[in-house]
């Protein structure tokens, strides 16, 4: 009943919060989750980024809730690359009821490249250049 | 040293990830802090507004990152109230190293008000008038 | 290559500080997840429980960490019900590096039940006599 | 009102579950903040332990749940140093509502040292014999 490429998050009962609803820090976290596997999935292993010694921390974060997630439910996430130059990256997300289109919430993210060690900003096209090829074509893929 | 009004947040452990920063999820709960307590201060105690049987969900929020939080470092946050109109409250956020103007992260986050046991939509003027005539005076005070 | 009846938990960036492996606390989170879906697995849907108005705290937790879980391993938890007496429940955890032994750590949980309104200790095998049944024989089948 | 030593911890919003209370992994987390302001109170600052090249991870950790926390409570924790041997070290911690003696909870955790680089296990004692003397006159302190 998934949709192909899409990511699964079981919801869990310390997600929710007494308002007996999903903690709205949840999605974001989610959100991480899903880009992780999305970028896993094509070909873009976060660890081996890492394991290169460049880090992919996040610029900023928006989440935008359309409807409750509860105890029981299944998160499904669908993500998109919206846009990425070598230095900079930025996600989409939809999250809805596992296998339904009801909408829990929307969501983006926006990453840049960093070196592990100095900190600074990089250029992934310099730095992974066949990585960096990868999320090229994923990008045209999602795009055309 | 801490500017009146203002929120502080020592920095903890757990907080952190293997980037050796905090996770960029931390914001969105220190925010959460932040905005209760200033309500607290400003006499607008949630756990009242539970107790009369309403809730505050989020409708959404967003935080842009300038510069990476560290164990050891202590968060200083200031809440401003942008709008409220009984339906809906917009709060925005400025995360500062404590005692310095260091910005680190920037934020917003937009609220309604329902009821705990219909979940429906519920007009705080109405349901809670002198609480409503506090928030109301707050947010004059805030942007004269 | 999963164990029948246990459960994979996939380590997830937020899960890892600045040590650079799993927060500690994390462990009793999978513990909880596990032990929901062995319940679920085995007939114990823990949202009915919930529904029936009866809710399920823990009373006690421990774990003894025997190796660092890290970003991109999944865990594997072997859930056990050591002892059911219709007031108190007992599980113990085995949690390893996916599709192998290596134990990453173990641990135990201890619940009692309570009726949701009184917050008072009810004892399960009069309140739900049916679901009572199954955990009875569900610890008969676990230690014969 | 606090008791002189002790750790305050206003429980937050997020760290409640469906049940209306606060979830039992937080008491984990808590244990940690209180721990490590314990440890910088007493002249043992964790971040220059990190700074020397050595890292404190957790062996083993328990919790015993007296009596739920919520939303609006002031934890309020006493650390006590049970043992250390330059090799291990054992820690326990009463958790009570805040400037009463209504216990939440008691728990215990065990650490080691080791190598940030080799992970290997060190001896406090010849890495660090200044600060390794600070907790030994502490541990003495404690239980005279």
């Amino acid at each position: 009943m998934k949709k192909p490429g899409s990511y699964l998050h079981r919801v869990q009962y310390y997600e929710t919060d007494r308002m007996g609803i999903v903690h709205h820090s949840n999605h974001i976290r989610w959100m991480e989750e899903a880009r992780l596997e999305y970028m896993r999935l094509n070909g873009v292993d976060y660890t081996e980024i890492e394991a290169a010694g460049i880090m992919m921390p996040v610029l900023g974060v928006s989440c935008s809730y359309k409807r409750s997630a509860c105890f029981g439910d299944v998160a499904e996430l669908a993500v998109r690359l919206l846009s990425f130059n070598g230095v900079r990256a930025v996600f989409a997300y939809r999250i809805c009821l596992a296998g339904s289109d009801d909408l829990l919430a929307v969501g983006e993210s926006e990453h840049c490249f960093i070196d592990g060690q100095t900190r600074k900003p990089v250029n992934l096209k310099k730095r992974m250049p066949e990585l960096s090829g990868i999320i090229i074509s994923l990008l045209e893929s999602e795009n055309k």
